[in-house]
């Protein structure tokens, strides 16, 4: 069986390292000839939205998924002329469209942030007065990391954040100074079987996920479960869904999903029975699900812009994971990530605050540096 | 970085898998076009012993292993001269001949079997003498999977036994009835530091291996890690090294080494900090070895000849992570393995009789079907 993958960035290039073993073979699709996933797979070059190359992908393959949410409408209505695809295409589209995905939330009696749809300057002036401040100014669609959002803290932050964003369609939310967040992966066979991996808590620095620690029996475990498998059933979903979660006064608020594998999952691949790549795989291909049970405790911390030292690292956490994407240095960019499993959560603990700082300061060396500022421009 | 690899079979399909997260890149040499792990990576189509073919694999890579010992000199020689190649040269002569990997165990006060070299039927007719019977005829070289032996019970098998292999050099090995056999598998890198994974016990049906159970603590451990010791230091190796040994009357006897990765250590994948994969690649990259503690107790069992259902299995052992190597079926031939990783000991033994039963019930409706009997003829 062959599976076909829609983008070629790092998460299908997992989803190829993991899910070999099955006995099955990958064409990944992507418009950069560098594409990380092209690497150790077939890569058809094309933009997502060249209906030939959409149409040789789909004539290779016999099942096709998406590794962003963010595909063309017409990539998807070409694909699923043909062959099938998963995730259905209706959870793309909850996706794609922040306002969308809140009624989604609503519907279900999923509790998720007041929000308001913004349109004009006077609808963010009665959101400000309606939700109260802060609140967040999001585009509607193709956000993500941070990005398409204005934080407003006063009266006075409304005009700059509608000259910075508005002229798309808008949301508003009200701003949640939450405790933690956290969010729940889960996997839905073809026959519906459902699996839940344990929560882990995410700190996010500069709107891109730094660090997902994996302790189970997370309090809130249950609750997100119920959440996530009222979407799973609306959305008679096949694949990997992710729900982001904010835990704020002793309850959870959804954030928002992704129909896809998530970095707050990327810990799954040492730290669980079945990694979600390989689980998302099984689901989508018909086989049967693996065990989604922790092994031990796990802490991942992303890579961002800039790979640490890969010898002082290993040399330094003699049971690190390193996982290098295989991309380019670039400020902003995720380029790897690193996973360390224990036995117990004392010794997580203790080795999280140096895991950190050996990320963040190969970023910020990155960021500073005026030499690669230069090859930028 | 890119690493070169003689050969293209599971073993550097493995290799590939397990290392690209640490941002490598890989290029294989073998003679065949679909060799599995050409699935998974750049490979070069050529004859072993085809100079330009090493040449332009030389040319691509900054560092040459292989997965298996039999490589022909001229390759090795053409291969070194342009670039490092580990394991060292010196190791893959010793193992390439039986005789020679005897008198290095002897040099080095490692206990083997007692042995004579035998290129006569006199010489057979005085090793039965010497060593007694039953004994163990076998070819110098190119052995493996239990291919190129005979097993003398008493006078009458020794015509048969020198018509069967004579001709080219033999060795003549006390036969040895042994309670159990394990392997001992260690890493040394460029430096010199060695790492030492626990030894499984293992089980052979029909001369190749079928089981595999490591239960961390055996009390064999520190004479098995002794014994490879000697052999690193002697080699000045650098990369994985295994030496397989017999367990006769409460003491360990060397069997054999393979200067490779080898199947006795699939389990590593799952069942340690850092797979045997990984590590010979770090080790022949200059990177720091990852630590090769086990994580709680592993079994592997071979899939020979043919895969067991996939649905069936994964729907059975939902932890088991199942390994398809790509290759056709054909009698006799490595096609996959399975592994299952248990936090107790208890746990592993309930489950290694299905997983040996469906392993061979697939392995048999191969090896007894007409059907593939007649397409290999």
């Amino acid at each position: 069986m062959i599976v076909g993958i829609v983008g070629g960035g790092q998460l299908a290039r997992m989803m190829l390292l993991e899910s070999y073993s099955l006995g099955l073979r990958f064409v990944t699709l992507d418009p950069s000839a560098d594409a990380c996933a092209g690497h150790v797979g077939e890569l058809i070059q094309a933009p997502y939205d060249n209906e030939d190359a959409l149409r040789q992908l789909a004539g290779k393959v016999d099942v096709v998924t998406f590794e962003f949410e963010n595909v063309p409408d017409t990539s998807v209505h070409v694909l699923s002329e043909q062959l099938p695809v998963y995730p259905p295409p209706e959870a793309l589209g909850f996706s794609q469209d922040r306002m969308a995905e809140k009624n989604l939330f609503t519907e279900l009696g999923i509790p998720t942030p007041s929000y308001l749809p913004v349109d004009s300057l006077p609808e963010l002036e009665g959101a400000a007065f309606e939700l109260g401040m802060p609140l967040i100014l999001k585009t509607r669609r193709l956000g993500y990391d941070g990005k398409g959002q204005y934080r407003i803290n006063a009266r006075q932050d409304i005009l700059t954040a509608w000259e910075a964003l508005g002229g798309v369609p808008l949301i508003a939310e009200q701003y949640i100074a939450f405790d933690r967040e956290i969010s729940i992966i889960a996997v839905r066979g073809q026959s519906g079987e459902t699996r839940y991996y344990p929560v882990p808590e995410n700190t996010h620095r500069n709107g891109i996920l730094h660090l997902s620690v994996c302790r189970p029996g997370d309090p809130r475990q249950a609750d997100a479960e119920s959440y996530i498998d009222r979407l799973l059933d609306r959305l008679n979903y096949v694949g990997v869904l992710t729900l982001e979660l904010f835990e704020h006064e002793g309850r959870l608020l959804a954030n928002e999903i992704a129909p896809r594998v998530h970095n707050s999952g990327h810990w799954t691949i040492e730290g669980s029975q079945t990694s979600q790549f390989e689980n998302h795989v099984r689901a989508i291909t018909g086989l049967p699900l693996g065990s989604t049970a922790a092994k031990g405790c796990s802490v991942m911390v992303n890579f961002i812009g800039n790979l640490p030292d890969r010898v002082e690292t290993l040399a330094l956490f003699e049971t690190i994971s390193f996982h290098a994407y295989g991309k380019e240095p670039r400020p902003g960019r995720k380029v790897g990530h690193g996973t360390i499993n224990t036995v117990d959560a004392e010794s997580l603990e203790a080795m999280i605050p140096e895991l950190s700082r050996i990320a963040l300061s190969a970023s910020e060396a990155m960021t500073s540096s005026p030499l690669v500022a230069t090859a930028r421009k």
